[in-house]
């Protein structure tokens, strides 16, 4: 259980701090300048200078497209620009998604932002050849941006199997219906692939109805209904959006390694694309915690720094312990992903469920050690709660995880049964 | 410790909530739609038509400034419209609160929404005849707004002793000068009265330094520097302002009270400012409860549905203590203020302390059971949830209270220090 | 909702809290000396000479027999010895209770404890004339003890329609099998009458199968098999038992109430029971906290009193409002049971959930405040925490009381069902 | 960052699991039974026959002194029995101790139970040859037993430089004073060795004042005044004792290490242990969580098995994630002391502060689902649950702990104070 990174993964880990600390960091306050003013003039739905500046030097230090994964990304990985021409291992790196974490904008210099990594990471394992040159690769170079179409208005989707729209092959065409809505990045200018998940065979096995198919964002029949307000914030330039499908039809070829295999393809999708989640989150919370040390050993009142008032140094030690705690906990997953693939599926539910609510938790101490100004935008609190909260939703909720952990944990004891 | 309303308050209570049923929420979302539109073009600062409507039909019945306390404010009941014609005790009106707490708009259409109620309470309380002709009356019909200038950006505020500004005594004029922020109100056209609360006397005892004094809002040096988003809303028509005042001067007149007595003077007006703000948490929290319930019974998620899966029953159960719970420790409060109101300071910080929580952990609750559409303005619920949040800041963080009820337990036993 | 006792309760509480404070707290850790010499002496299942004493002093002051309930206990109460004559209601009867619950051995002395109380209550509210007379006259004379023998070994007696054992209906006797545990009471030498609960007829509606027999203790075929320790303690002298019943034959007018009833007379005995047990563990609590202060201002750690030390305020305070709100939540189901009885089901449900988990955290605090030295019998902390926390499955498991709760919660929206 | 143990750690872990599964389970409810009836006949005191028959099988597989340390214990290791005949790093024996852990009375039957293991390190890593000689060696071959006399009952001692016993040095003796508690092993027949801690010089630095002292237990003036009770329980045949110290003199060569150096040595003994304890702790966990899913799976009630009732899934799933978030965080702590020395007095502290928490959780929900059952000691919960709930003082409390764990994260702000 070896769950420190490699010599290259710390290598790279190194260097990505190093370039948040000089390139990003001084640049951020910029950079949500600019998003507003876009925002105030109707413009904000699209890449803004400022990133793509960062992009390039990201891209030209080989900080590129760091979640493709050892093995099958090592290709891409060489092609698209990534140090040392190999994909990472989930060991090396988890703890860089966790530095990008501490900064809203850090993933997406580095390329390596949901939900264009995990779409990215669909057409690597399951894409033809053709699929890939056509998608993969705009995607690798942020020439395009994606969405990921799996959610429904209409249903719990917490069960997926409740899924409703159809992707119904018709002869060499696939003709898509139905309403899908947290559509992250639908509403980007670039946006131009949605990998898209619907009903194909409902009398198939349970697991073997549905096929994940891509649509072309310009396809007739396409129709963004709307942008969604996460808790007020519209997330631009990517935004998340209610997508309506009507009679979309799209060549069979567009299904992603043949009918009925969207499950198949979405668990293996998932199981990084949480570890990644968790990992940025434990960044977050980092960040809040540092935030708060701050604040409290640099304010005062009555009469003493905040850090010597009733329970806030407990706090602290009870956040820094939730933290550590959590990345070795995000590590061992990681590790089992990278070295034991079946095992993992019950480890990356029990991260799902544990760290996007410690992060919750500690941030929302941090806001209280900064009272009324927290609120604000003069500090990334707010924004960061919100997000942690909204994670306790992404790729399933807590109650679905909760019970993925329990079914593994009693499997153990069937025989027990009376 | 009679905790139910009067026969009048019941009565009262009866039709406020018939009349948030049948006037109010029909046309809620179309105020919100309003709203919208109005911040579309740069015009969400004022009164909307549709509020204007809803407060004269609310005044037309009699269901006007039911803040008004028992007592003090019976002439102006019987003056600005309550039916009745007479204050109401804090027993009665909690559970009016309580009823306008469910929605966002009502305490507005009702005219008891804060800060208005409370500097009405401020005014009617300590306010010479003059400042309650030239500022309550108006309060009171709506015809003016108001703001409440406390917290300060460079110090932690939950001292109020720290309090910078300045409000000094120059002859027969006041002399101000400092920065304020989530000064609520401040953005809305009609905000003409700004009650300012500075440093008079550095040298008097810690609780009689400071003054609170009565700043008409078009004073020379008056100026709203940025209004502050919470949590990404600006709460529009009111919201809250970040105010810089420098060398504004008004009459010594416009001293509430006399200079030295602002501590005085907040500690009677936040009182029941803090058991209003708890009941319409009480009523945010039945809300969200409601809405779980609803959401748990018609949704289904793996062949059954939501209140039959997981824990979602047992959350439920503890919702239902704690808002319980919470209920009856605020109408306990209430009944304090109206019996003993001395010894009711400890009472009112403990619900300060519990109640704002309660509803935070109750909506996150209700939240979880919708899923991601939670996230989204089709519910109240992320609105709410934030809501909740931001009142463990308002009047006083929960860290502050806990030492008052603190101080108050740990006092019957100091007789047994060694 | 009047929740102060009237003149009548409020006087005999404070005559209960000034017998408690001169005649048993001066004696109390004479009575446990004495115990343990009883204990050593093989000789501590019966009561103590002082134990009688001091029933003899309650007796004679007229606090005796108080749990008695205003109407049916009216006769009772002025035949056995309450000053005034007549049955309390719960209102009253709780703040009693909560007196006598600082004290382990108070309720015993006022002829107030379970299950004897509860038994008392089945037989004066279902009881025939002659059982009356031959169990309830001495059993609120104290001259014989009792048992109530409702859980079994074998099953989830959560779930109380698992009860196996049998009470069969034969001419004119009862036959009685089966097996049964935590039978309290049943150790104790005095311990005459035993109230059993089995299934008569496994073909009746769910909650009528079931029938309460009496059982003379030395009916043939009753075997004590063992005393069970509760975390280690065989609280002698009354105990809890594991008890079997081979062919026990009694006659037929055993049958409290007639065959079939016994679910209906168990919700009416556990009703005030279970307010009582709940006003006694808030007594604890607030026995614990005042340790916890006075422990809290005199000692000393890192040169501060403890109470100045981390979260030990922040703590102080979470369980002055914890019990606070505990102490309305449970007068408010007191009240609701004398006004309303059968809308207090599920209000009872709600307390049997939150209080006694609240004591044990109260508790548990009380205990870290002082150190190793809570662990010892040196003070009263260790027992208090290891009985509030076998309360939690007293009269039915937390789990099974949310389960009431959350079904009439949602039983308000099952119109919404779609 | 290797968190698994070396092959020769492995291999050891796989014979101690299946000497414990083979030898020791099959005969420890016949242990506790001779418990039992030594205890009734008052002869509990010392080691009983059976433990000395397990005792003697595991050192002739050498499973024996296995906490031994790599380094400082190989030669003892190699000497005392341990297979391999080299001390083990913390890597290596943490999950060996999680699993004597399951049960309460492994420790000892691999002469690796608390407090002698802490003794016998604080003699290898401090103690003179001379004292190692006499000392260490009987302690390793279980001829003799130990205590630990810290902590006094006057004073809080969770501060441990409050400790007013008094070790004066008088020309060349040591001269001891004063009275000390929860002094575990004083009770043991075989009892021969105290390490004191006291006073010497109370004008040299806070740190430096106090010197350990070995008393051998027959010296003059040593007088064990009582056994003290932890909640109801004696622990048995070592339990727990208050010791009084009238004028004892011992040799000034029976100090360790040199007068003024306690407090050195007792960080060095107490990082290890509190690795033992937590890691003895999670074994206690993962049982208790086994115990409730065997209960959840095989009992009925409702007509289901329990697993599917409410929340226990939830709990269950939550219980798995705090266990494996424990375990990680314990063998990080471990691989520190191995790797970091220095740099780990946070991370033990950190462990120390989380993880008797979580195992008194993780029991209390096992207990729940038993039922009153898991009160009773048909089951080992009541008394995992005692336990687990004293290690929150043991060692220094979690309160402590807390504050070190602050101190560390807020040094790294220290430079950011205004």
């Amino acid at each position: 259980m070896l769950l420190s990174p490699s010599p290259r993964g710390a290598d790279l880990g190194t260097r990505v701090r190093e370039f948040i600390a000089t390139v990003i960091t001084p640049v951020e306050s910029q950079y949500f300048a600019d998003l507003a003013q876009a925002r105030a003039s109707g413009n904000a739905w699209k890449t803004l200078p400022l990133m793509r500046q960062l992009q390039e030097k990201a891209r030209a230090e080989g900080l590129w497209n760091l979640f493709l994964p050892a093995g099958h990304g090592d290709e891409y990985a060489a092609k698209f620009g990534t140090t040392g021409g190999a994909g990472l291992t989930n060991v090396d790196y988890a703890p860089i998604a966790e530095l990008t974490g501490r900064s809203f904008i850090a993933p997406h210099v580095f390329n390596c932002n949901a939900p264009d990594s995990g779409n990215a990471e669909v057409l690597l394992r399951y894409g033809s050849e053709g699929q890939k040159r056509q998608w993969l690769e705009p995607l690798l170079q942020a020439s395009i941006r994606s969405a990921f179409l799996m959610t429904e208005p209409g249903v719990a989707s917490s069960d997926a199997t409740n899924m409703q729209a159809t992707a119904i092959v018709e002869g060499d065409h696939v003709v898509i219906n139905g309403c899908k809505w947290w559509s992250t990045g639908v509403g980007h200018a670039d946006c131009e692939l949605l990998i898209f998940m619907g009903l194909s065979d409902p009398n198939a096995h349970k697991y073997l109805r549905h096929s994940m198919v891509i649509v072309p964002r310009s396809t007739a029949g396409v129709e963004v209904v709307r942008m969604l307000p996460t808790m007020g914030w519209y997330d631009e330039p990517h935004g998340h959006g209610e997508v309506r499908l009507t009679d979309v039809r799209v060549p069979l070829s567009n299904v992603i390694a043949g009918p009925g295999r969207a499950f198949e393809i979405a668990q293996g999708r998932l199981g990084p694309g949480r570890v990644h989640h968790c990992m940025r989150l434990i960044g977050l919370a980092e960040h809040a915690l540092e935030l708060a040390c701050r604040r409290a050993v640099s304010r005062t009142a009555f009469g003493k720094p905040l850090v010597n008032l009733g329970g806030n140094r407990e706090r602290i030690a009870d956040a820094r312990i939730a933290i550590n705690q959590a990345r070795l906990h995000v590590l061992h997953a990681a590790w089992l992903l990278d070295t034991h693939n079946l095992s993992a599926i019950n480890a990356v539910s029990e991260i799902k469920v544990a760290i996007p609510t410690m992060a919750q938790n500690v941030i929302d101490m941090a806001m209280q050690i900064h009272g009324g100004a927290s609120l604000s935008d003069d500090f990334p609190l707010a924004a960061a709660w919100l997000h942690a909260r909204a994670i306790r939703f992404a790729d399933g909720p807590d109650e679905v995880h909760r019970g993925v952990v329990a079914r593994f944990e009693i499997a153990k004891y069937r025989g027990a049964e009376s």
